[in-house]
C-alpha cells in the first residue's frame, strides 16, 4: 500500500508555505501519495496573481481582495517579517544558496501532481471566485478533506 | 473499528478556533470520534463569559484575566485582526453568507458529545479555575492526551 | 512495537516550544519513541547561548544572527508578549507553581534521549554553523525527516 501524507494549509505566510510546499516535493519524490488542502489565508497560496479580477464581488469582498497578498510570492513571513524588509532579507538569504523559491516549489508540486484541494466554506467566506485560483485547485467541504486525512499515514496543520 | 481524531487547540484565535470547531463537527458527521485538548490560549476557547471571577487569585492571574477574551467568540484573528476591525470584517462577511459563528460551532460540538479536554499546567500557570471555565472540560494532564492522541488515526496542533 | 511521535518544530516560540519539549518528556516516560525535527525558526530553540559566533558569516548571515534569540530561554511569546514584558510575567506565574522553564525541558528531553534531527536547507539558509547548535542535533534533509514521520504513530506540526 502506498503512503499517504496530507497537509492542512491554512496560515498563509511565506515561511510556513515554503515548509509545507518542501515536504510535498520530498514527499512525491519519495513515492508518498500528497493531498493538500488550502482553507482560510492558505488559500492566499494558491492565487493567481495574473488572475485578480473583482467582478460580481461585494465592497467588502473587493476590500479583503486589496489587502490579500497577490499569491505565494507575495505572502509575509509569519516572524520578523518587519513591513517586508525582513522578508526581503532571508529571500535575498536563500538566493545566496541557490534555494528555490515559494513559487517554485508551487509549480514543482503542480507538475508532481500532488492533489489540491480547497476549501468550499473559506472560498465563499473571503468571496475568492475558483477562476482566481490555480486550475488545479478542486473545491471541496470540510468532510472531503477528513476522509482523505483520515486515510492517510500521517496529517500536518501547517 | 471506529475512527478517531485528535485536536490540540493552543492558540485562542478566532479563525483557528473556528477551524478546529468546523473539523470537530464535520468528523462526528462522519461518526468519527473526536477529542479536543485545549491548552495555553487555546484555554480562552472555553472560557464561559457569564462565569469569569477573580476569586483566590494572585495580582498576577487577575491581570492576566484581564488581558484575555471573554470566551470564543471574543477571540482575535491570527491575521489582519487590525485591533479587531478585520475580524468585524470578517465576522459581516460570514454572516452575509449565512456562515455559523464559532459559539455556534463549540455549540454544535457540545451536543454532539465531542470529549473535552483542558491541560491542567496550562490552567494552573494561567490561574483560571475549573469552575469558569464550560462544565463539559475534563481537567487532564500531557500523559492523558498522549494516550488518546496515539490511538487516534489522525492528529492536528492549532 | 514501540508507539512513535515525531515533533516538527518550525515556531520558535517559547510557549510552542515548551508545548512540544512537555509532550516529548511526557512521551518519553511513557515509553514512546520521540523524534523531534527542528526547521526555520525553530533552530533558535537549539542554538546553544554559548556557542554563537559570526566566523566565517556573510554581513546578511551576522544580521540576522543578531537579530535572532540567543537559544531557548530567550524566545519570545507567540501571543501577548509585548516586548518581553508579557513574557516575564508568564515566566513569574511559572515560577509561583515550581513550573519548570524550557531550557529544563529541554534538558529533560536531551537526557531521556529524544533524536534531535535539524533542518539541512534551513541551516544553510540562515547560515547557522553546526557548532553553535546542541551537540546532540544531527543534520539531515526533508526527505530524512518524512520517512521518520511516515512511521510514526503521530506527528504535529508546532
Amino acid at each position: 500500500m502506498t503512503d499517504k501524507m496530507n497537509l492542512l494549509m491554512f496560515s498563509g505566510e511565506y515561511d510556513k508555505a515554503m515548509a509545507g510546499l518542501i515536504l510535498a516535493n520530498a514527499a512525491k519524490e519519495l513515492d508518498v501519495e500528497v493531498t493538500m488542502f488550502f482553507a482560510f489565508w492558505g488559500l492566499w497560496l494558491v492565487r493567481d496573481p495574473e488572475k485578480i479580477s473583482n467582478e460580481d464581488k461585494t465592497m467588502y469582498e473587493k476590500m479583503f481582495s486589496a489587502f490579500s497578498p497577490k499569491g505565494a510570492e507575495d505572502l509575509p513571513l509569519s516572524k520578523m517579517n518587519f513591513s517586508g524588509i525582513g522578508k526581503k532579507l532571508l529571500v535575498d538569504m536563500m538566493d545566496d544558496h541557490h534555494a528555490p523559491h515559494v513559487i517554485h516549489f508551487l509549480k514543482g508540486a503542480r507538475k508532481k501532481n500532488v492533489k489540491f484541494y480547497g476549501c468550499k466554506l473559506s472560498l465563499e467566506i473571503m468571496g475568492f471566485k475558483q477562476e482566481e485560483l490555480i486550475p488545479e485547485l478542486e473545491i471541496v467541504d470540510a468532510k472531503t478533506y477528513l476522509k482523505s486525512a483520515l486515510q492517510s499515514n500521517m496529517q500536518l496543520f501547517i
